[in-house]
């Protein structure tokens, strides 16, 4: 199975009003309530590409009874670790004309040093049936900013591959700690390295300890600097819609093309035809299946002449 | 004891951000729950002055749950009934900067007639040892637009006076129903008499029904019609701060002087003092003792040489 590890995990609620007027009052004509967490959203991508997913990180309070009530009946399996503090709610009010979104998110529950000794201790029992893992997203309070280089370094030593998706802090300190993979985005990217060029930021974060870098360049696709060359990796024209989830979906399909073992560009067109098809579908953060058929044989997949 | 209403009860969540921007993302710094719905604040401020209350309404799903955790301690008592769908959320944004608040309601659940049968029994019930009631607020979705006037008429059948603060057609049907007294704002009774002159729209009000009309005119204070004569309540200043719940205050300290069976001056005087010093007081919703004690023997009332 893939482990994904989501230490901030949210209730994510929308709210649709006609439009969001600063300092003025609004009755929400539509509520929704969705499990939320990067590393939750690459479980329910995995276990659509027909993969076993198990979702670990902490959980807690009557929100967390809603996130965990929401998750029972999807097929991601629910090994997450209960804390005393309460699982956080993000609100996105979208704009119901438009589609515009304003994005309200809360910090996260204080998690407490007893808690995480017991997440390590449930992590390592999770790393022995796992094949890769996926650590995602931001650190609730009270997690130190080393916590992902911790996560990565017991995942070498238990022989299970790591994908990093986080940013700041602790995406440098991840980094250092030697991850398979590292998948910024370009402003994670050159927050990290202080490059605005993308090849020369993800050959730099190489350097600094992530065996391969995968950067998401928006509309225009991936940039991955490996071990094994160098690749750029682009939709056939740019697709419209809403992008929400569409970095999740890179995770997912980086992360069934490692299982798979999977050459790298075979690993980046799948990766860039799921996340197209994510944003092309109607509801975010799920993907299209069809549009991911008819987009994969036209990814264009192209080697950089230059040696990592 | 005293009963309020609260048929759309709600969990008021306020999270503080640096400055709302639509379109953008915002870290809450500051997330804040308390139960609300305006019944429940009239019934925490009638306790404050010395009165049993006891707060019925709706309450469903894991949202009512926390508003239950919530009402535990405090002195009113829980008497709501439980319904299957989910009590509603009020999202506050409030600017750290400048205090200014973005409002946004969600509609609340949607009440079946067998839950509102359950309902009418526990009100008939709670009738029994109730000095007086107040229906307060909104009506959720699936409650008939008349379930304000079909409780006045429950009420009066039981010899419980009862106090109306509702808006809109629930507000003209339930003062059809000859409720003891109606406190609209100069906005609702605009709405319900087509009237923007104060004095002649609680007339009208009276006309239609209402033994008794309360008007709040904002900083102005108050205008009473009412079987005994027409008064004109004001502070003795304006007040600065934060207006939330000086409505529910007027409520309470009008309750609370007609189960006293005070004078209408000296209700009308309580009812501006208390509203001037919930505005005064730094939490929202809550009031300041000092600063009503110090403000109830200056508050003027005059009386209106026009007989009702």
């Amino acid at each position: 199975m893939i482990l994904t590890v989501t230490l901030n995990t949210a209730l994510d609620i929308t709210y649709t009003v006609d439009a969001l007027t600063p300092h003025t009052s609004h009755r929400v004509d539509r509520v929704g309530e969705r499990p939320g967490g990067k590393g939750l959203n690459v479980a329910r991508v995995l276990a659509a590409l027909g993969h076993e997913s198990v979702v670990t990180g902490f959980v807690g309070g009557s929100v967390g009874t809603v996130l965990r009530e929401l998750i029972a009946p999807l097929p991601p399996r629910d090994a997450l670790v209960p804390i005393e503090g309460s699982t956080r709610r993000t609100v996105a009010v979208v704009d119901a004309a438009t589609g515009d979104t304003t994005q309200l998110n809360e910090a996260g529950p204080t998690v407490t040093p007893t808690e995480w000794t017991a997440f390590l201790a449930a992590y390592e029992t999770l790393l022995r049936d796992a094949d890769a893992v996926a650590l995602c997203g931001s650190l609730p309070p009270g997690i130190h900013v080393g916590a992902y280089a911790e996560l990565v370094r017991r995942a070498r030593a238990a022989g299970v591959p790591t994908l990093l998706d986080t940013s700041g802090e602790p995406l440098r300190r991840g980094i250092a700690a030697r991850p398979d993979l590292a998948k910024p985005n370009a402003d994670e990217l050159a927050r990290l390295t202080g490059s605005r060029e993308p090849l020369r930021a993800a050959r730099d974060a190489r350097r600094r300890g992530a065996h391969a870098v995968v950067a998401s360049l928006g509309p225009e696709g991936l940039l991955a600097a490996t071990p094994d060359g160098i690749w750029q990796a682009a939709p056939p024209a740019p697709v419209l819609g809403n992008p929400t989830g569409a970095g999740d979906s890179v995770v997912a399909a980086l992360l069934a093309g490692l299982v798979e073992g999977l050459p790298w560009p075979d690993r980046l067109a799948r990766a860039v035809a799921l996340s197209a098809a994510t944003v092309l579908a109607p509801a975010a953060g799920e993907f299209d299946p069809a549009a991911y058929e008819e987009l994969l044989p036209r990814v264009t997949v192209t080697e950089e002449a230059t040696a990592a």
